[in-house]
């Protein structure tokens, strides 16, 4: 039986199964017993939709905009409906909180955030927040009291920098307070909209171990779980990423006068390059990736032969020794195909993105909550950024996927089905609940 | 015996050659025995250099500016000194005029031209004007009469679209005159400050057929005559040049979420296209070259896939027909290659140029002048675009090559050896009265 024949039939079932409000008289359900509201968490991600839609079908929900406020008042509603406890931290973190029953525990997190990328889509983010709010609820209508305090967490301006999330994680640079966001508001001035304070950035900050555990569902944004129809990503870690300039340089020449056998044209040593770094990254085993998405000849005229060609190298991968010796297996092809070409490669590093692993008990919890769902999950690595990777410098913390159609986010086109959203919510919640016994 | 290691050797001896003035009671000498005034023809080029010379040690004698006009007036008077009846045409195009000994014969017609690309070299176009005029000056003091009428000719505003000659041949669209070049001045306003009236550009046009032939000395400003230590290119023609844009198609997505196998990647596959141009078209027999001289890829971020990417493709060859065959195959082998990368090339032509072959029995008095003078030569295509292609369209049309250093031109580093100068002009010359006597 494939996965995606059944999607909405399984999802229909398991909306089904979501637990009734608890019936005078009736036991409460044990834990491994409770299933979210699938109905309802899918209908509050379709709430939630008007609130920065555009004309193009997209979401204009950029952080700081009236929208993003809109959408965290109507968050900040749902939470109080579930019992918590609502507040904004100094880091403009829209906050709901309610204590365990066992006080001497440190606190629990769940979520994600609700702004949007300029003309985004409607489950990035979203289904993490939505889905943390929805645990509060469904507990609450249980009767379950966690042992550890279960804080829900919708992060400020994740799409623009992960601006509040890494105030958290005291990893933020004040510089960036002075950038201009999509919303046309700097980050200060944006943090003081939502209710935060961009001169106390250090007392925003949570000391490392200050929390137990943060988790946060999120869609895949990519096509491995669509592909293989695979229900949940048990995420490995965020990988780690380091970009750089290449510059190639060879000898500008009239392309009318210079025959074939003379040239020693950058652009074909730079599109070999890119051809090999392509075929190279892609026979190895391994989930490494690596990408040039920006090439650029000199002069740049058609009846000129390139003398210069500078293109962007981007490597991705869990382990960032692994994206080390991958660059140095590159960089060591291409002076093969500089000298072949009479070109040289020069390589200057511009950007590094440390990796950040989940933790490897968090994934053992996850691959058995979604096992014990009946559901299928796979290990995986998230090629994207999220708040959880902030999150890791304060707590152990881990990720559950579910499935993008065509791996397409970013855009209106995103979609995620309903079963799946309620698949990865009940992930979720076992997951919490697992780790709310230990 | 190489050539490059006798250059100033044998460039002394050449000068040495030059015919004094002819002497009282002296036979006047064998039309075969003319040589011209090498000392002064290369002092001439010395002289011209400061008329735009700018603190690079480029030239800035763009056409219409303050430093062509002063170069032109020198150039008239150099005429004047040689004989030459001096008059600006309609099309701007300086002319010297002298008279030839049977009035029922077609005029021959020597020049080039003396405008340069904004930080020129001293030789592109100098030297063919130069060299005509020595002749002249030659003939006059040699008390040689030709049976021609001899015209030396300097076009105007070669370097920005070959306007004067252009003109003549009835091939200028009026909508350039409004053209602003490199002098400021519209192509219009440029007309007027040499002498020249954009308004009777019909008039200044000259019918197929009105003139005996044309000869060109020009630098080669490709490196083959320097690499291969050759005196002399016979040049078989004015290569004819295609240009296209091609676009490439393939899927945008997120560099760290999409793995490697799922990728349809624009870029990769146009960088297999790049290179597969110049492999295939360096890997034939044949002059022809092809080259891509600009890339782009879209969106064009080190963290996206590029979906798109643009790039420029140019085939020069002497046959148009041969274009067409070396674009056809590389057409044909980019859908394949496009088919493996899960992409799409299209391709839209958007310049032709004609190809202009040289007479064939011009090319063999040139080869012939050469061998007479002691001098080797190659029969080679022009990469480059000349005047001469003009006036293919009027006459039977030939052009000299001498060694550029290094191939390099439209730069200050431009250079050829006063013996190649010299050498180049007694061709001219050899190759003019050979004509002269058909």
């Amino acid at each position: 039986m494939r996965r995606r024949e059944f999607t909405w039939l399984t999802g229909t079932a398991l909306a089904g199964m979501a637990v009734p409000p608890p019936l005078r008289g009736m036991a409460r359900p044990r834990p491994a017993d409770l299933r979210v509201n699938g109905e309802r968490l899918n209908r509050w991600l379709a709430e939630l939709t008007p609130m920065g839609a555009n004309a193009a079908g997209g979401q204009d929900r950029v952080a700081f905009s009236d929208a993003d406020l809109e959408g965290r008042a109507w968050v900040a509603d749902l939470m109080r409906a579930a019992g918590l406890e609502v507040e904004v931290d100094l880091a403009g973190n829209l906050w709901g909180r309610i204590a365990g029953s066992e006080p001497g525990l440190l606190p629990l997190v769940l979520g994600s955030h609700i702004d949007s990328v300029p003309n985004g889509g409607n489950y990035d983010g979203t289904l993490g927040s939505l889905a943390a709010v929805e645990i509060a609820t469904t507990l609450k209508e249980a009767g379950v009291t966690p042992r550890h305090s279960l804080h829900v967490v919708v992060f400020t301006n994740e799409e623009g920098g992960k601006t509040g999330s890494r105030i958290l994680a005291g990893a933020m640079d004040p510089a960036e307070l002075e950038l201009v966001t999509a919303s046309g508001f700097t980050i200060a001035e944006g943090l003081r909209r939502v209710g935060g304070d961009p001169t106390k950035m250090k007392e925003a900050r949570m000391e490392p171990g200050a929390l137990a555990g943060y988790l946060e569902l999120h869609i895949e944004q990519g096509a491995v779980l669509d592909n293989q129809d695979v229900d949940i990503g048990v995420v490995q870690g965020i990988v780690g990423i380091m970009r750089w300039n290449v510059t190639v340089e060879g000898v500008t020449n009239h392309a009318g006068t210079t025959p074939m056998k003379d040239r020693r044209d950058a652009l074909v040593a730079a599109a070999r390059f890119v051809d090999m770094v392509y075929t190279t990254v892609a026979g190895w085993p391994g989930s490494q990736v690596a990408t040039v998405g920006r090439i650029q000849a000199e002069p740049g005229a058609p009846n000129v032969i390139p003398g210069k060609a500078t293109l962007s190298l981007e490597i991705r991968d869990l382990s960032m020794a692994k994206i080390e010796e991958v660059f140095r297996q590159l960089a060591s092809r291409a002076e093969a195909l500089g000298q072949e070409a009479g070109a040289r490669f020069t390589f200057e590093r511009f950007y590094v993105s440390e990796a950040a692993p989940t933790a490897p008990e968090i994934q053992d919890l996850v691959e058995n909550a979604a096992a014990t769902l009946g559901l299928s999950s796979m290990r995986m690595p998230s090629g994207a950024g999220h708040d959880a990777q902030s999150m890791a410098h304060v707590c152990p913390m881990g990720m559950i996927f579910v499935p993008s159609v065509k791996g397409i986010s970013h855009a209106p086109e995103e979609y995620t089905a309903p079963a799946d959203n309620t698949r990865g919510a009940d992930v979720l919640l076992q997951t919490f609940l697992a780790l709310d016994q230990r």
